[in-house]
């Protein structure tokens, strides 16, 4: 008996449901939308015997209810924020994935050697509070409350705040933070998000390693000015510099010599944005990843030598802020391994590939052992409405993931 | 006796008072800060004894309560409408000209050979709306109150539903369009916004010709996608697209052979607009300005090309739309000439040089004598909260214009 593509389907279209309003899906952290959805898996569990448990960094666990949070588990999670206008299944399919391996664990009868548990991180996107990956770093207790307190979002509203939280206080209590000795083995199941699998007809790729990121905020202050009568020679265009900032982020990176490196400016507001005024003021994101740390620290050094010669040859002020940074990871090779047999035993093909986008696996490893499976992206869209997975992939890839956490609940002392 | 630093200088603060708040200026058209506006200059005027017409285009006229809409006057003008977050004096200086000069008219008994008329110009910045000159274009009969119908500001409102008109009619009513017949000269006093008079110690410039315009908004539609899992290779990111086409208008201007061509995109606005997504949609302003039709028209040419072939080559779709055109305009030389000789009688230095900048009288030219003068702008900044001129400038402006107002208005039939 293995998962069920219709239950992961209702579960993928529930949560679909929960969102602010279209086009796509609109559910950022701590949202009302975020906690229908987050309150829709509680449901499912609750129905299965587990507690839920919100940890004071907004991420929310699942275990049955007569487990204690401190003993070592075989976990599962994923993340259920979307960026805006997003798509159904970016960290959807991984928590869904969870649920629905309760549920087989539930309706088989199958006992595994350690207790299981499901995990929801919050704010993996960064999309509402501008940090990536931050419910999974403060889970491993790499972003301290104090911290998370001056995360901010577009209204100012901090990430505690919004969470409902004003005061700080250390985080003591069992299952507040995650370490090796409450979670053995952690596994993520994620759509791949680019067009490998798909290219290669493959149904599952097994992540060898997590690339690093940098992420940095820059602002280019110029001069306002009327866009008839001031001289090209006279201009200090804050819009004309980034302008100049995304090329050579897009050179740099097409050129970085490991050919894998990626460079991206998504953001950009640009002031005072009128047709015959020269631009004052202009925000932009830079992002720079790939699965060599020298090379990501040589390509980013680069970048923002760049960025500062930009500044000086046209005259504006350059203030760059760095807002995220994340170092690549190479997964766990006992759980590869114990995802690979899985695999081969139901004779499922696999490729071993490496993950272009940051996942909170990455954080998660850092204290224990961890894993990853990918499940393929249709046209390799993602972060868009366009975002699609078969049903019966997501459920394949959940099957290959119950073998792995068969083998790896075993206690070996 | 001359004009009033004093009066012009409360003129000017009182008409920023009207403003929807900071920083800078917020006036734009048929808001009600910019009815405001027009309200403080009906009231100067209604002591003086002028009635106030608005026009079916949602300019206003003033002429004294006797004088009938059809006889031929000598007309000043300007408008009342700013960028956002601009400044105090752009068109501003030059209705409080209007106003000052018939204080002057008053004060000294002075009978001028034909009536005397202040006109106020709707929406010349094209900020609401999106077209520059809108008003003045309208008042001498090129934009249909059907075109005007079809001009809609962000939130779709149009510029016939904004003046309070819904219904279309023909204006045949006297003053309801401006011709030669009904406006013998026209004059305006505007704001230099560069720095050619003030680097050049000299107060006074008296303009020969006016650049012509090309604006353009081109909307870039690619494939929004994840940042990390994008191969540089298979993106279609509009903002890089954008990016390269702002690089285009800046080369493209600058190495232009008139030496006086500038380009500019000063309007920007990307989605989704995330850090961590390859844009899909990115809209951007294009403006191109020339004394000289010929260069003005090759610059432009080749600017399309260059965004045509950026589209192309990144494999994304470029829809590119007109949104405001005007020819470069050379202005009356019996004016200038009036306008010299008035300098010269009061021994006031000037320099006579082309306007960077399109406005109203470049529109009035078209069907009657018109002329400008400048007064120096600090600094040359303009369309900004900094944008100043001493009062005292503004007033030997007002006296200049005074004297060659009384040698155009001397009927010569």
């Amino acid at each position: 008996m293995g998962a069920s593509a219709k239950r992961i389907r209702l579960d993928i279209e529930t949560i679909a449901g929960c969102s602010s309003g279209g086009p796509g899906t609109n559910r950022l952290t701590f949202t009302p939308e975020y906690w229908a959805a987050v309150d829709y898996v509680a449901d499912q569990m609750a129905v299965l015997g587990y507690a839920r448990k919100t940890t004071p960094h907004g991420n929310t666990r699942f275990r049955r209810r007569e487990v204690g949070w401190g003993e070592p588990a075989v976990a599962v999670g994923s993340h259920l924020d979307a960026v805006p206008h997003g798509g159904r299944f970016d960290g959807v399919a991984g928590v869904v994935a969870g649920v629905e391996i309760a549920r087989l664990l539930d309706d088989t009868g199958v006992r595994l050697g350690r207790p299981y548990e499901v995990i929801v991180f919050a704010e993996e996107e960064g999309a509402r509070f501008g940090s990536v990956l931050a419910g999974s770093k403060a889970l491993v207790g790499r972003l301290t409350e104090r911290e998370l307190a001056q995360l901010k979002d577009a209204h100012g509203t901090s990430y505690l705040e919004a969470l409902g939280k004003t005061g700080e206080h250390a985080s003591t209590a069992p299952g507040d933070v995650l370490g090796a000795g409450d979670v053995a083995a952690y596994f993520e199941l994620h759509i791949e998000q680019s067009l490998v699998l798909e290219a290669a007809h493959i149904p599952l790729g097994i992540v060898q390693a997590i690339v690093g990121l940098r992420q940095y905020r820059v602002t280019y202050s110029g001069v306002a000015n009327h866009a008839g009568a001031t001289p090209m020679s006279l201009r200090r265009d804050s819009l004309a510099a980034a302008a100049q900032a995304i090329a050579a982020v897009e050179e740099l990176a097409t050129d970085s010599p490991t050919g894998v490196t990626v460079g991206t400016v998504g953001m950009l507001v640009n002031e005072p944005n009128a047709a015959n005024v020269i631009s004052a003021r202009t925000v932009f994101s830079v992002d720079l990843r790939d699965t060599d740390a020298a090379a990501l620290d040589e390509v980013a050094e680069t970048v923002l030598e760049r960025i500062e010669h930009i500044a000086e040859a046209r005259q504006v002020q350059a203030q760059v802020t760095p807002t995220a940074e994340s170092a690549p990871v190479v997964l766990s090779s006992r759980l590869r391994d114990a995802l690979i047999r899985s695999a081969e035993r139901q004779g499922i093909g696999y490729l071993e590939m490496p993950s272009g986008a940051a996942h909170d696996a990455q954080e998660v490893a850092r204290v224990t052992d961890a894993a990853m499976i990918f499940v393929p992206s249709i046209g390799g869209r993602s972060h868009c409405p366009e975002e699609d997975t078969p049903y019966a992939a997501t459920a394949l890839g959940v099957d290959v993931l119950l073998g792995a956490i068969e083998e790896a609940s075993v206690r070996t002392a």
